[in-house]
């Protein structure tokens, strides 16, 4: 019999790494709360349930061989509870407690020797005055777990916005951290595959472009310099072994204008930032992360094309998951479609994304905005 | 809503089918006499029921906006009787009556002119003794419908085997007729997807090496002069032209040793010939098929490396259809391994394949060879 793989969550990620899985043969199952979720074209099967119910969790082990995750969200009590049943899970819960608490998370790449922004516990309010003090102005106020796309996430510029910032994160009732500002000039990505028999993989160093806390781009290669290139790889190592981390990993990256490199967070699972690996490296961030969970050969993350760029097709407001104009984005020589198949659109949910390869960063930056700009899901929110 | 396709059959194209499909958000649900059967880890749905039963048929087509399909046996009647109820089928009934019975797909090449071996009906056994007369010997008897990987073929050598070949083909059953045998000292394929909006599109000319009738290695591109080339791309042009096809067909073809084509046949379907596309092009022969049914602008059929190979992982014998062995074939860098997910194998059968990727034909055939005589299925009869 193939292993069979669950995965926790059914959202696109579950779904590239189901299509993954398939093409290897694998089986795959997914732990998710809607039947028609992203990844039911792309998996054996969907069990309905929820990330945070050990019957749920306990439902897909069993259907399983190796149990893996698209969202760092789930519980590490949970999933502990699940290996001392016997289950199998990868990254498995010693590695997934460090890296769902942020607090903790930085902790530990703080002390593997690597640079991360200074950052204090916030456990009240009068921990976040003092956090003023001894890190300055501005700072940002994190919640420790549960956050992405710059949900959880609140930047203060002045003591006047520390109680707006407590109440918009209420600090009440979640952990929350604060972090120094870091004066970045550019952020930076680097997807990485850990495993237990041999060296991490390390994937291209790619530049990623934010929007209202969104990822729009990624650029492979970044345009760095090859020794900025090795000191990110190294740091991803670093980071990952850190937490001993099995399968790929997302890192973020800052860059500051004295080319200083702080870790911004880890994501222990495949990562937007990787998306472009399907059709640029030879062996995708999505089948290594199998690879690497069921202990085989990890494959090479040599990109196949000088460049690669990787856009988020964005929804502008509510509406279906169908896009409109996908026929105009096909007609753009080398667009690799992917839309996601999402039921309903909202204003920045990520429907889908588009890859270009090229010759160059600047070209193919180029023709794969032309391409992406041709699909629209949801209707924009009239301007008031 | 994005739109349904529906495929008829559940075997490993209509899998790799559905992988582009999802990929592109469509909803996908296949119709086949196996629930776990290879396409089930990458599509919606599957439908129990056979493609010989209009039910079925039309449990298909209702649940889907256009019915393809991943094999040529589906009868063009039952075809045309979806047709007339409403439904869209791609490619239509009135191609699949002429493309699925060879002696009518032959006469229609012949009739647009195109170079195919000199053939004649054979409706009973005197047809068959006067046809050693006007073609000569060798020559080979043929199914005229449902014949595949040399089953449904007999190689008739003298007028000793003529009564031997019309009972293994079981000539008063079935409809066969026979073609002069064609001293080939090259096999050729090409994929073409054809619209009903656009030119159709050609992809690279491959050659393919045949084993026990079996193809067993695909080479891309095709190790023949650019005018041999252009002339074969011609021909698939005008071929696709001639069955009025719509979506990606697969055009086999031989070279005799003075450099003239003949058209062998035509497969009105993704092929196992064009296989290498979905990582060696720009865009695969699966996606391009969806573009075309769906009337969507083809994608480019460029070669995104100087040679990639394709190598067929077929069974030794009976067994599981779990590969042994893939942990090795995968630790050969490059190696793109796709394992088709058959509960069984059984000898010859297809399982899986290979693509390797590389800068010349030479070395890429050598690094493929290498990875696939890595994995196995089944065991190898014992030798008597």
């Amino acid at each position: 019999m193939a292993p069979r793989v669950g995965i926790i969550g059914g959202g696109q990620l579950a779904k590239m790494l189901g299509q993954a899985a398939s093409q290897l043969g694998l089986q795959t199952v997914v732990l998710s709360e809607h039947s028609h979720c992203p990844a039911v074209t792309a998996v054996g099967e969907v069990i309905e349930g929820g990330a945070d119910d050990l019957q749920s969790l306990r439902q897909l082990a069993e259907a399983s061989d190796i149990v893996t995750l698209e969202n760092e969200f789930v519980d590490a009590d949970l999933l502990g509870r699940l290996e001392k049943e016997g289950h199998v899970v990868a990254p498995g819960s010693a590695t997934m407690r460090v890296v769902q608490d942020k607090l903790l998370q930085k902790t530990a790449l703080q002390a593997a020797g690597l640079s991360v922004p200074k950052f204090v516990d916030v456990p009240n309010f009068a921990a976040l005055e003092e956090a003023t003090r001894t890190l300055g102005l501005p700072l940002v106020l994190k919640k420790r777990r549960n956050g992405y796309d710059g949900k959880g996430n609140a930047t203060i510029r002045a003591s006047a916005d520390l109680r707006m910032a407590w109440q918009l994160l209420d600090g009440d009732e979640n952990a929350l951290f604060a972090e120094a500002f870091c004066p970045f000039t550019q952020e930076l990505a680097v997807m990485i595959t850990g495993s237990a028999k041999q060296d991490a993989f390390v994937y291209p160093v790619v530049e990623t472009v934010q929007d209202r806390h969104v990822c729009r781009v990624v650029k492979a290669r970044a345009p760095i310099t090859d020794e900025l290139g090795a000191t990110v790889a190294m740091l991803a190592s670093k980071a990952i072994d850190a937490v001993k981390g099995i399968g790929t990993f997302g890192v973020e990256l800052f860059r500051t204008v004295d080319d200083k490199i702080f870790i911004n967070e880890l994501a222990p699972r495949v990562h937007n930032s990787g998306h472009y690996t399907i059709e640029a490296c030879d062996c995708s961030q999505f089948e290594n992360h199998l690879r690497a969970i069921l202990d085989w050969p990890l494959g090479s993350a040599r990109m196949r094309a000088p460049a690669a760029v990787m856009i988020n097709l964005l929804a502008e407001g509510k509406g279906s998951g169908a896009p409109v104009g996908i026929e105009k984005a096909l007609a753009c020589p080398g667009a690799h479609i992917h839309i996601y198949g999402k039921t309903t659109s909202a204003p920045l949910r990520k429907m889908g994304h588009l890859t270009m390869l090229g010759e160059s960063l600047a070209e193919t930056v180029q023709r794969a905005q032309d391409a992406a700009n041709k699909i629209r899901f949801g209707h924009a929110e009239p301007k008031k």
